[in-house]
């Protein structure tokens, strides 16, 4: 029998995704040796996180401020709009630090498997955006993947006709891969999207 | 750039053993979504634990009571010591429900590698409680380790001069193991500790 106090830390950590009862009491047995402020620091650090984020009501990207800072930057492109499923996707396309257009987070893909229809997914904001803010381009950034490519029909079926362009990312190889190991998905799309060397 | 209240959450997250940069930004997305009262109660079970919980002073196990509720039961042997490294050894021996004695906890194992010499561990509390708990038995329950062996050996010369029983579990097969998959010291031990069929 476990002291009750560190049995409701581990049942606590269990409920996190990828934390079994092995790591959480790996976890818990750590913390517990570890400097009493250390665990306040992790607690409240959750906590306030927890506390201040919010969606952007403009492009629903997690932001402790609304609009968040890109939808406020003046400096940005209004005219392009890169559309992503998730808040994670614009956070990695930001740290590549080459896009200066803004975001729009869809919230998922259409998956008939998952019971995600459009009107789960920010469809409609985006749809007032693009007349509100004049948007003339929307990147389709969705995941590579059959309801990723799925969504990027849907969403091309209904926002052409707005007269905005619609483009979608590039899908090949990645840099370093090998066209030995590439699936030949990735190859069939690698040679359809070539280009002409400069 | 992630808002700072996210960023804060996941440098401390990323300072938990075997919780990379990846985990940390997924446990903190996760928190992120979940109900504020589901992370409200992840903080404060964490704070609970680590303000509640302390050592045994007599067993060195963890407790939050001093002494520990092992120590306190009357109904259980004082005169076997089960000796473990670690406070997790006891709670897994506990755990399989068959032990009555008490335990004690070294808090490791004799290693020169690691620079553990036996005033790092809890002989001397060990020596005391020979003494004034009339001790007649000392279990030796070390890992089967070269540490845990070596602690075994200095354990045995040190105590018993004391007129103490000193006995070591069982070194063998484990239930369920093969003996086709079994490492040559195993089954070493395994022939070595054979016993009469009944």
């Amino acid at each position: 029998m476990l002291p009750p106090s560190l049995e409701s830390a581990i049942t606590h950590l269990t409920k996190l995704p990828t934390i079994g009862r092995r790591s959480a009491e790996r976890l818990a047995f750590y913390l517990m040796r570890s400097p009493k402020q250390q665990v306040e620091e992790l607690a409240a650090a959750l906590v306030r996180m927890r506390e201040n984020l919010r969606r952007c009501s403009r492009c629903h990207n997690i932001t402790e401020e609304d609009p968040c800072p890109i939808c406020r930057d003046d400096r940005r492109d209004t005219k392009v709009i890169c559309v992503v499923e998730e808040a994670l996707d614009a956070i990695a396309i930001e740290s590549a630090g080459h896009f200066r257009g803004r975001y729009h987070i869809l919230g998922g893909c259409l998956s008939p498997l998952k019971g995600v229809t459009a009107s789960d997914l920010n469809f409609d904001s985006l749809h007032k955006r693009i007349e509100s803010e004049s948007v003339e381009e929307l990147i389709l950034a969705m995941n590579p993947s059959v309801d990723g490519e799925a969504t990027a029909v849907y969403m091309s079926q209904r926002f052409r006709p707005r007269g905005v362009r619609i483009t979608r990312i590039a899908l090949g190889l990645p840099m370093g891969g090998t066209l030995e190991h590439a699936d030949g998905q990735t190859l069939h799309r690698a040679l359809e999207g070539r280009r002409d060397v400069e």
